[in-house]
């Protein structure tokens, strides 16, 4: 450690000024407008054919890759899994999707990425919120309690199709994705929210075999239910393992309501097992939902400040809380043949998480509409057809009318979002915006996270050591940053 | 940030030892003796008729407001909404009701206030004390196993009556309070411990409703549940709410056993339901009771280093780890129809828990009595009361031995609370203390908190940079005053 | 706080320099040679007969004390209860029983201790290996399910026998360890790991118990059962108590999967109960134990950063997961009747938390074999013995092959760890090592801890200052250590 000169350090000081996250500099670093110049190839290292027979390949498909010889260093970085702290570093927000200020994107920021490239895996949403719409409607032709309603079984028979029809076309482009930019999958992975949504295509299948429309299947071969809980398993495996197993994905850093997704799989899956005639099976499942539910819900509700991803205000994704306990009433229902006593507890404690977050619905304004929101209607759905269940057995004036209520409201911020997502795809045309969460870099900026500087003096030294022995404080970022905004001032 | 010369520094640090928290200056912050002076009016921002209309009012009160123009500022701020951070940063103790000796109260500390301001929401723990032993002796005198007491039920009347007379009392000067001191109350609501006790005179109106003599009334009408369950089922969206959205109010920063207020609500609230013959209600509280208990519990249990109101020794406020579980299985035992293994399973954990602080009584010493200690008796009384349901049961001479055990033993800490609280009112005339916690100012003094000084040096603006960067340790402060003590000796 | 000359300072500063954790020293403090030349007395400190009168039975024994008046001060301390902070200060390892590099300990580290000073608690782990095989082949000898294999119940006759030698053996040894070396026991009694090993011993005797051969008795008494749950429940009085009541024992620091061995007991004694047709004693005993493995299965899922003894990665202690669901399957079996939809929920999650580990297995690699090893193979064997239960209620291929391989898997894993055993006993002759956990010294060395250091400058006062307040940054300790590899090489 040798005392260097102060000039040195001045202009040092200087760099971090010009780089960091100094309220002077708010527009983030500064990029090279040359960047601009490169075209289509900084995509390249995105595509499952990259390397050797990537170049082939591209050279086939009449790209024309003369300059790979040029200097960006970017381009040549060898990809591999990204750290899950980079995730955390380099993204904000609720659903860690927006860069931070000090970051830099790997991808050109000021063009339309391919497609495919911003086609995210949250995408299956929508077959969430439709499919469980099919089946809150096939609940509502076929229950005694809403009998009075004379709803016709078409309307599920027609939101099924359509159910089917998106799964189809999402699933089929999203497997594109998979084909062509293997890498860009491989991100959302093993970005700490995104992982979630894997779960989204198997539920959205297992909606589908709960919907199904009495006039095209009575019964479904129990088969088909082993074959759609093999991958959540899977999936559970290894999400579940993470929390526990420690390292930088345990439960106290990643814990958001997105976890429930990986949750509920279980007791949709325990439902439509137990719905099958199935026995053991949904009890399993029922079983490793109610204990991860638990830790879950007992994480989320004390709001641990190590949990990074928890969005500090409420926001749309809140309503993730309903949909564990909703589904989990109708499932144990199903598996013990009455709505008893542990399926009431279940459907009151989602209904007064319903209402909870009902009567905050000012503080989720504002919030910038992403393809997400959509996996987050279904919860809604899942409390109105758990009513309808409910209503079945206590059949009074009261339930019937929550049961219209929330089949209203349901079906209203379904159509809303619907309506919604066609604007944003035909008239703003930015449905699907450069997915950014995929895009960050490898390594930090060279500059970023210096959180203070200094013009001159005798205690340069001093203050590099600082530097050093405060880095402890990263995980007390926010604080820090108030810190910066007074040293700005001071 | 520009480089201001040392002496001005010096200065500066001259004035955070003056006013600081060292060892040389243990008395507090200096105080302005003119303040004493000043006579009734700094109580006025309390009043609810402040502001142009107040001024009015109290000139024809005959108060003479000549000096509104003078320099005190602190008269003259305008009361809003105390952040919750103000209530942690200036006050500490288990029921945060102590000053912290750098902070400054704004009404007069030398002298008594005015009573309604002394008139805690806590007062109201005495009706839960003595409704919830009417309850105890109701069940003596009817239940089958303690037929050997022969109790007569002239006892549960008399304490029935008395009780209501002090409910009566106690909420019509609580009442004045609210009408003339709307701030004050204001002010209690927004305190992160006081806040639970707004629960209180809902579940004492309960325990009336239990406890109701036979002689009075056999049976009462459902009504009168949904009138009493409404401000409950309100307050509980508000709280659990709050930590559920985060902010500074989430659950992982104001655990503390006075939550359990929040949650024991619910389960009376199921008992009284059960009893009356309601079902769906009931298990709709009982629902929402459980799955909060359940993450109270662990919250408590893991005493996390966040939980900035958890006393860090034991303290009265553990029993009421008693109170959920004892009335958890009164209340399960009623919706089922019979004391089975689930109620038995709450009454164990009771069990467990109570014995497990009774052989800590030692640590239970030392502490100065508030009236909040009533609201600590119930849980032992909730117990007994248990225990008699579980006798009628399981009858033995063991259980019977522990009714009689636990039934004494709620009766003379009842009974010793009375007498302490006698003495306090009317020998040591100290049962109304100024209610500190209602009093902190709005924003920090200006020269606390700094937890570091130094003399001279050159290295003067390096300090004032580390000042600020260190600041995100408040949440440490332990270990930093334990520093400051060291430092104070170097 | 006077401004000392720098001169001084910069001396202090060498000092740290020369004994710090710094990357140029990595062979920890240094040690005085002539350490070596004292013999045995340096043991006398943890032997029960100290002080006066073990100086006259030493002598009586031949010891001569010629040298009590060395200047060795190691020697004179007078050993007072450690502080828990200590442990945590001195000790590493997901065991915590390995020496932090900057620490110094009070016996000799070069030469072996005596062979009673280097017998662990955790020995009762063999005890809880062979005894729960003893179970297991019991059930596989009478179990319908596993008729077709035609296991002879003389397994379990010669596994009990063996159990029962053992138990006699281990117990008998640290019998004499408690006489001899009292203050060695009570410093693995004060252990945050260790003290989860008390257990061991009365659940042996547990497991004694339920596979007693029915050739031997048919039938145990009930007083048995109340005399073995007596010191279960005075330790869990003991260790719940610490958990809740905080300090710095709270659950939020010493979570660790050794907690199991805490909870375990409470179901252990729930199904052994049940079984000799107990009632409400059992279901006590099950309701504690599910409020507190609720608590802990939460706490150790959430991996909170601030438990400070939990692995940072997998770790055969994690196996400790499966064993509370296993025997909480069988023991609420028991008490119910029947194996219920309740049993099956423990049951499944077991089998989940088994299947989790167990594809994790790789992880499981490279850990320095240890007596405490055999604790973490019962809960395997428990799972094995839940599934045989669970086969009889529902038998088809499936879960007689999963009886099967489990049990298989139980065997082989204790064969192993037998061979491992005697490898390491015979062999290797390292079975037990010397025990650090046990000798770890009073207080901090006097110049650990210090991390960083200068070389020279005007500011030494301000790093002086630093130095104090940035101690609160001991819990973060990981961080700072990789600061200090930075440091260094700046």
């Amino acid at each position: 450690m040798p005392s260097t000169p102060a000039g040195n350090h001045s202009s040092n000081a200087k760099k971090v000024v010009a780089n960091g996250k100094f309220p002077s500099h708010p527009e983030g670093p500064l990029r090279n407008p040359a960047i601009n110049g490169l075209k289509d190839k900084r995509f390249d290292t995105f595509k499952t054919w990259s390397g050797k027979l990537e170049r082939q390949i591209s050279n086939l498909r009449g790209k024309n890759r003369e300059d790979t010889h040029d200097s960006n260093p970017q381009e040549n970085i060898e990809v591999e899994t990204l750290p899950v702290d980079r995730y955390f570093d380099a993204l904000q927000g609720p659903e860690l999707d927006t860069l931070r200020p000090s970051e830099e994107i790997i991808l050109p920021e000021d063009k339309q990425w391919p497609f495919l490239l911003r086609y995210p895996i949250s995408s299956f949403g929508i077959c969430l919120g439709v499919s469980s719409q099919a089946i809150m409607w096939k609940a509502l032709a076929t229950s005694t309690s809403t009998k009075f309603l004379h709803i016709s079984p078409d309307v599920n028979l027609a939101l099924w199709c359509i159910s089917v029809a998106l799964v189809v076309i999402v699933s089929s482009i999203y497997f594109l994705k998979v084909i062509f930019y293997f890498e860009a999958v491989r991100r959302e992975y093993y970005h700490p929210i995104r992982i979630n949504f894997f779960f989204a295509p198997w539920i959205a299948l297992l909606f589908l075999a709960l919907g199904v429309p009495p006039s095209i299947s009575e019964k479904l071969h129990a088969a088909l239910w082993y074959i759609l809980m093999f991958p959540i398993f899977c999936l559970e495996l290894k999400i579940y393992g993470q929390w526990m197993s420690g390292g930088k994905r345990r439960l106290s850093k990643v814990a958001n309501p997105s976890n429930h997704l990986s949750v509920v799989g279980n007791f949709v899956g325990a439902l439509l097992g137990a719905s099958m005639g199935l026995k053991e099976g949904p009890i399993f499942f029922f079983a490793i939902g109610l204990a991860h539910y638990m830790v879950l819900f007992v994480t989320l509700y004390q709001r641990l400040p190590t949990n990074e991803t928890l969005p500090k205000e409420l926001h749309p994704v809140f309503f993730l809380f309903v949909a564990a306990p909703s589904v989990a009433s109708m499932a144990w229902a199903n598996i013990q043949g009455s709505f008893d006593y542990g399926s009431r507890i279940a459907y009151f404690i989602a209904m007064f998480l319903y209402f909870s977050l009902a009567v905050r619905i000012n503080f989720f304004r504002g919030f910038r509409f992403s393809l997400a929101w959509w996996a987050y209607t279904f919860p809604m759905t899942g409390a109105a057809i758990a009513t309808i269940r409910y209503s079945n057995v206590v059949t009074n004036v009261v339930t019937k009318c929550l049961t219209v209520i929330l089949c209203v409201t349901a079906t209203l911020t379904v159509t809303a979002l619907l309506v919604t997502t066609i604007i944003h795809a035909f008239v703003l045309r930015n449905l699907f915006p450069n997915d950014i969460a995929i895009a960050i870099s490898q390594g930090k900026p060279k500059t970023t996270r210096r959180w203070f500087h200094r013009r001159s003096g005798s205690s340069d030294t001093t203050i590099k050591h600082i530097e050093h022995y405060l880095k402890f404080a990263d995980s007390e970022e926010k604080d820090i940053e108030a810190s910066n905004e007074s040293a700005g001032k001071v």
